[in-house]
């Protein structure tokens, strides 16, 4: 048995990481921390854990962390880079569901999260998971920079055609929506039912912390700079993200095809049909991400549509999938479920 | 492993049948039905069954319903009951999800249903799927009616104080709140989404189906007749029901203990801490039933909360605990799953 | 033209206040106070009135209310009953939307809002503004306490029947359904798009300040103490309330005429042909109550429903209402909006 | 008074017109027609028009039509074509707000509707109704071809790019989410609530209907061709498009100067303040578009952001606004409801 902790379990992936890790046969969790409910049993916050999981929140010092095989950080930025250390140095494990190591040039982080960071060296250590891309590389890691939700769903949908190099990537856009519930459980006024409900906006058009690591991700892929623009949206939807993307097409090549044989194999990642629209609640609970690609009238637009469940494979069920490949156990392992529909 | 036949896929309680069944690891299943859209993958219909269920739908005639061990219907009222007795006498066990097996009164039947019964004997045989009152006779029946998603919820809330006889069986109100799912999958205007959405109404003051099935088994739990006031609406969820109960107490006792020494050991009814108020996301998804009783202001007036899943503890769950229970099985297999919270 | 002033206009009855002032031709906005916010445009927080409300918020200090004609408090309980003293003797007149001067006996009102109330004589000054009881005396008054949502709402239910004596008074129950835009625009976890959003709950089942306000209306109606229960639910609406209520039948007399003869003339209150269902949609953004009366299965049991608009009859359009019979203006100016259906 | 007559009131721009027209000081309405529902009292299917319309559906044979002043049809595609030059001949002016007239390439019309046009010649004499482009044209006309819903929203957004010739029309993207209203109010499948809540998606990627129409605008206001691609999606709305443009900008101009100079003086487009994000709810029964525009991480692609109401700017409320034009009357008459928000 897998012995795990998670640090902040008050926030929306921390429960997500609980509802799929309480099911999860390999796993047994040892702790779960927050200082500010110290006490509090975690299905008193939680309800739908009643009768499930048994544990009350802890103090980070009463939690035994560095006894653990694994921990997971489902934390504000910033906390994660403070211990990662100290846990490594135990022989831990660590998942990382914030954004410390997930940028790999040091100033091009500083600038977006607005803080200086603790340890570059374990930035430049820890592999991106993203296991589409790095399979490999997680397996033999002891530190996961797990993907936000916007650039899981982006890199999946952008990376057959920048891979293979058919569509200018001096050019892309990314049109995404994401429902409520990626911006955390925090209460603040413009995520209020009576706010968000019935209502439909972009924001951040002038600057998101998921551009750049995008951008990183899609230069990799295309292995150049590319132009990148990024408009992300909140849609009226719990769970949910649905990325529109836009290239223009340079090789006249069959794209359902080099859809298809990218990923051939990838237990999460479904190529739909030609013609087809994906919805997110086809993936409402589950850890797939759905994909159509599209050229509207024959022209030289190709438009890709993603979709993920941003709590799943947009972050708790993509963690467990990586903690699943670090520790050589079946990659789909507690990550059956099937999308809630309706 | 039991080979399992679903008649009539088409709608909300045979897609939830198929997310439950297809990772029931005692489960084959071997034909679902729909003359309409026979020959279609049901994963095209249903796209969350992508990679999950390879099974077309096919007619009736094709589908070799009589080979199977136990074959469910998820069809409109009025289907089961044409088709059942060839079924039994296949050596076919048969649980109806529909109306058509619910209320041992024809007569009354008949008059709420508006058709003539096409085998009462049946009707008589049939045992009522509420695994909290009927278990013994489940594990032994040929054909189980399933009880209505309502129904499950309101009886599951009053049987204690019924049973118990502390409150007055004359004036018992239930006011009762559904998810959209609850009305079908088939189009109407009253449910769409743009009349449904951000609305809230009552509809069949008058008169609904529901009452007088709730109303027998009021009658059984008291041992007498009784007065039943039931008021259904309509609010803006895809799935839950949550319904409010009132009862004049007419014994003092602890009511909170009454609850937890009804539902102790069982596995699918969680009766909450006094105070507590349950949330239908807390069991979305999951086949629980949780109860919280309150008694407002140290009056005489009993308030029952409770809330199930329309799609899980009320209908295709109960229908996969039923199926457990013919067939000997733990009867918690395959439904684990924890209510998908936020 | 009337000079208005509104202490508190950061909330949801602060700029639905905004939104029907600004189109009312009586009225001339002056100030409209938050020390938080002074300086901002209002129309920069609430971007709907973009071009049709100049002002900028301002401190109380800055804003001379006391050259108004009538302020409106839309501030937290509490606050009105601070400053409403030196307005009236400043010939002011006073519209509080908060709690302040709603309940005559002080004990019952401090126990419920947990503070000491600043003037006692006031409270027994004030005017309780439901026109449709108190019409007469609110067109005299210098005070107004304007009803709580759940108040108008479940009042103007009961209100026949009480008055007419023909339902028994010690077994009142009011089941009531609240929008999320009821618990106001201060971010709190619970109202969440994330949390509110597809799920439904009772809450206060224990206890809500609204008991004792809607006891006290109902003991007017019957001339004697009654026996209420009130359990308030919160449902994925942004605005609209439902009551549904229940009572005992002691005299048997056509319930339809009863409530058509007593609303008779009432631009505000439409009572519905008989077996209808009010939707909340039906009254979405208008100041109107409609009203529905049935009695289920012919049995003793009148079953009563009542929906509002809880931002406009049950809050800043009631309010407007008690403005225009204070200032001998037609009552119904500038609250003509017709519901917003879809 | 203006004698109105409505074709087809049984949808949402039909109630919608109605909720306008009711209020409007120069409106007499005279008919609503609907074969189907001929006698019912439109306040039956449309109850927030209770005690607002007393106006029955009538056939159209009844309606005397041709002695109204000015008819709109608010039906689906292909039936204005059929009655207006009857009309017209009788001396009353005609308001499309369906798709007969709107195109003026009668193959490009007749390949995109899938029927034959009835009468070439009255397009080409149609004026096509956006007031910002076309006012003085209005003013003059017989018969107005009423904008689509997305059409209002992504043409307003491009026009002063192409106008001013600062974008290469070779490659403009318009990503756009619509409220379900926009889909009508015809029962179908994918518009339940059980479907469209809770969920997103995109459709009608290969190619929808109002591709063409827009496309014809962008040519206009680019005075030569355009590359132009349209992907449209469904978000858990009631009302409301968030149209999200794309394009390059070729020449260095002050963006936010062109967009305030374009629509200055325009009633019913907003230009918002440099940096802002449009919410659809902050138009949400208004007449109003607002716009924003971005030129995000200082690059060479501008965002346009362009939202309206499908219903009000989008159908009813700029059809309400030709009439105002084609009547002489102030354009703004009985178009000054705010934005109901929240």
């Amino acid at each position: 048995m897998i012995k795990v902790g998670i640090v902040g379990g008050t926030g929306y992936t921390g429960v997500e990481l609980l509802r799929l890790l309480a099911r999860h046969p390999q796993v047994e969790l040892k702790a779960i921390t927050s200082r500010k409910e110290a006490g509090m049993p975690v299905a008193e916050m939680f309800p739908n854990l009643r009768g499930r999981v048994a544990l009350a929140f802890s103090t980070p010092e009463e939690a035994g962390l560095d006894s653990c095989d694994v921990v997971f950080f489902a934390t504000p930025n910033g906390v994660a880079m403070q211990q990662t250390r100290a846990l490594l140095d135990a022989g831990v494990k660590v998942i990382d569901l914030a954004a410390d190591f997930r940028i790999k040039d040091i100033a091009v982080w500083e600038k977006w999260y607005k803080m200086e960071h603790a340890c570059p060296d374990l930035v430049a250590e820890a592999v991106y998971g993203l296991p589409e891309i790095n399979r490999d590389r997680i397996k033999g890691a002891r530190l996961i920079a797990n993907p936000g939700c916007y650039p899981t769903a982006v890199q999946l949908g952008f990376l057959p055609l920048l891979e293979a190099g058919v569509v200018d990537p001096g050019f892309l856009v990314a049109d995404a929506k994401s429902g409520v519930s990626g911006a955390g459980r925090k209460p603040e006024t413009h995520i209020l039912f009576a706010e968000a409900a019935d209502n439909f906006k972009a924001y951040a058009v002038g600057g998101h912390r998921h551009w750049p690591e995008i951008k990183q991700g899609l230069e990799i892929f295309s292995g150049g700079p590319v132009g990148f623009t990024f408009v992300p949206h909140l849609t009226p939807l719990i769970r949910g993200i649905h990325a529109t993307l836009y290239a223009k097409i340079g090789k006249d090549i069959d794209l359902q095809a080099l859809f298809e044989q990218r990923y051939a194999g990838e237990a999460f990642v479904d190529v739909l049909p030609s013609g087809a629209h994906p919805e997110t609640r086809s993936v409402r609970g589950a850890n797939t991400c759905r994909i159509a690609v599209h050229r509207p009238q024959g022209s030289d637009t190709v438009v890709v549509l993603s979709v993920i469940d941003n709590l799943v494979k947009g972050a708790a069920g993509q963690a467990v999938q990586n903690m699943n490949l670090l520790f050589g156990l079946p990659e789909d392992m507690a990550l059956a479920d099937i999308g809630m529909l309706p």
